[in-house]
């Protein structure tokens, strides 16, 4: 049997730098919402019929109204999460002995959901060390090349950004690309929408998907959907045995307090995207303190994201001598209350400076400082 | 800009016989896992790669150990709902055109979710009003008729109770005779798992699903799957990418808040189990009343389960004449504190006894009597 300890999470009231955690920290606005919506079903108790009909709470607003605006979209829906909107829409669009074309960078659940839908996976390349750019006219080489092949594209797909070096590619011109060669482009936004301004009518993107556990402070798994025309035919085409019910969706999807702590976090969201800019200023100078102690930022640099990875090597050599063997880097950071890079990992790491004070990142470049001038 | 007394839950405080609602009230262990666990990907500090890994907090013990036993199982996975659980396992095993048998008292997700899979779906007839049974022997009959015109039947399916009348078939019946062509089971128990005693061994099902926000005091959507061998070597098959993920969980599945109220709850959700024939006692008790009151119980009677549909001549008559018109019930019911019969229903509606005491039971019946006795 469980012990109820085991139901603490202990690292609260620690500063997290991990990627995963920095986003999706709940405002009080979705505390409450927790606190009110907890139970099962509670958004069902004035249900019409499905999901995003809603008034009571207010999701219909929130799906048909905010949500399409604040995604530049046609259409919207909530899901389960970014990987399940990604697969929603490969499921639709997919066709037997189809593929898809991503980014190198993609996270695994593109390729996943890709492999569900039956679908063949191929990957522009990724430029070597340091800076794993992805060009945007790997798109058009890889689809010239497919296409003289015979093969059928179905849908192509950016992560912007990816969730390993935070590299932003320009969306704009990989959109103008795949209209080119007519094959609808898919923006994987989970480290984006809820943190900075993208619009996918602005990039030219036929979908968009986001993710609220990771970037909308929401609780997890929800997600969002964006869809642009003509596309919603496809994606939301409604159910033979049941007229109102959305079958990539199986009727409905974040039916609970999920879609509420999105709900009620979404006017802070709204408005902490317009800060972006000084997120950017406070990751670039995060950036520079680290490499002053001897670690190095790969990627876009200089950088355009909370999300980087470093390696270092000044750690990697302490690891060698230090009592704990690689583990030091963990226990040291841990007794100084900072949670977030994954324990054993001294060569390299991945963290983001999303949402935290200059105070707080100051104190965590201090921490590394610290725990290499007394190691060495 | 969406205001936030529309953020509130009006039915706080109202006894919600909703049968949707009854099962997935929190206890207030899952409530304290809400406040801990509610920032996006909490549950994903310690990943070691995969959700069902996960030791700190405890989902791996969770998964692997108390789940399938109390599914009776082989095999368990937690997933975003009963419905996407289904889909799951019909995605697996489907095949280009290949079929699906389910009881004509199926959940609209368990058609959906054939039709997103691609997969032709054939009922088993339901017998007429007043008990709308599903007779275990329809099973044998579909079967062999869709096997002498060559079908492809890749699954069974059965509601167990279906979310209309509450009815329970005989499951080891309707999975003996699955066996005899070779049709694997599954057995949707949204409405029991986690309610009443099952076991998908003891009942000879392949499959079994749950829902944790319907039935096991979770928020939502969360639910179980559980598994039988040999089938996790189809419905569980690894990712050719990634060799850790499992396919048609995309990876991972309720990778946040809605896992761990699940988790936090299950110790009070296995004792409250043993409590069913109590349950079954009170519906009883509660549908003899209603009748007593001039309407009538559909589906098996004597009932076994608290999910009831009762038909309502007696409202219908009130309704013709009333100042609200068909909404007067509704109207009446909220001013004595009793949500759970959608707004215009009188002829007839469902609701669920489950969890309430017999003293609010008892209000509930003296509330139907005072709006009937006062209105006629």
């Amino acid at each position: 049997m469980t012990k109820r300890s085991a139901l603490k999470r202990s690292t609260l009231g620690m500063i997290n730098i991990d990627p995963l955690q920095r986003g999706g920290i709940l405002t009080p606005e979705a505390r409450d919402a927790l606190a009110e919506w907890g139970d099962g079903y509670s958004i069902c108790d004035f249900c019409p019929g499905n999901l995003e009909e809603i008034k009571k709470p207010p999701i219909h607003d929130f799906v048909h109204r905010d949500l399409p605006e604040f995604l530049g979209t046609d259409h919207a829906r909530v899901t389960n999460g970014a990987r399940e909107g990604i697969f929603a829409v490969m499921h639709a669009l997919g066709e037997e002995g189809g593929c898809v074309v991503m980014d190198g960078n993609a996270h695994y659940t593109s390729l996943v959901a890709a492999e569900r839908a039956g679908l063949d996976v191929s990957l522009i390349p990724v430029s070597d060390r340091p800076q794993y750019r992805v060009e945007p006219e790997g798109y058009g080489d890889l689809l010239e090349d497919l296409f003289g092949r015979g093969e059928k594209v179905v849908l192509a797909l950016l992560t912007y950004p990816d969730g390993n070096y935070g590299n932003i590619v320009d969306a704009k011109r990989v959109s103008s690309i795949c209209k080119d060669y007519d094959v609808p482009l898919l923006l994987n936004c989970a480290y984006s929408v809820g943190r900075m301004p993208v619009s996918a009518k602005e990039l030219g993107a036929d979908f968009i998907v986001g993710s609220g556990h990771k970037s909308m402070a929401a609780c997890g798994p929800v997600g969002v959907l964006g869809i642009n025309e003509p596309h919603q035919e496809a994606v939301l085409r409604k159910s033979g045995y049941h007229k109102n019910k959305e079958i990539e969706l199986l009727g409905c999807t974040a039916r609970g307090a999920t879609i509420m702590t999105l709900l009620a976090s979404f006017p802070a969201v709204r408005a902490r995207v317009a800060e972006w800019d000084s997120e950017v200023e406070k990751a670039r100078w995060f950036s520079t303190e680290m490499e002053n102690l001897g670690m190095v930022q790969m990627g876009d640099k200089p950088h355009n994201h909370d999300l980087m990875f470093f390696e270092t090597p000044v750690l990697y050599e302490i690891s060698k001598h230090a009592k704990k063997g690689r583990f030091f880097l963990y226990k040291e950071l841990k007794k100084r209350k900072i949670h977030g890079i994954k324990s054993g990992l001294t060569k390299y790491f991945k963290l983001s400076t999303y949402g935290l004070s200059e105070d707080d990142l100051r104190y965590v470049v201090d921490a590394f400082d610290e725990i290499i001038s007394t190691s060495v």
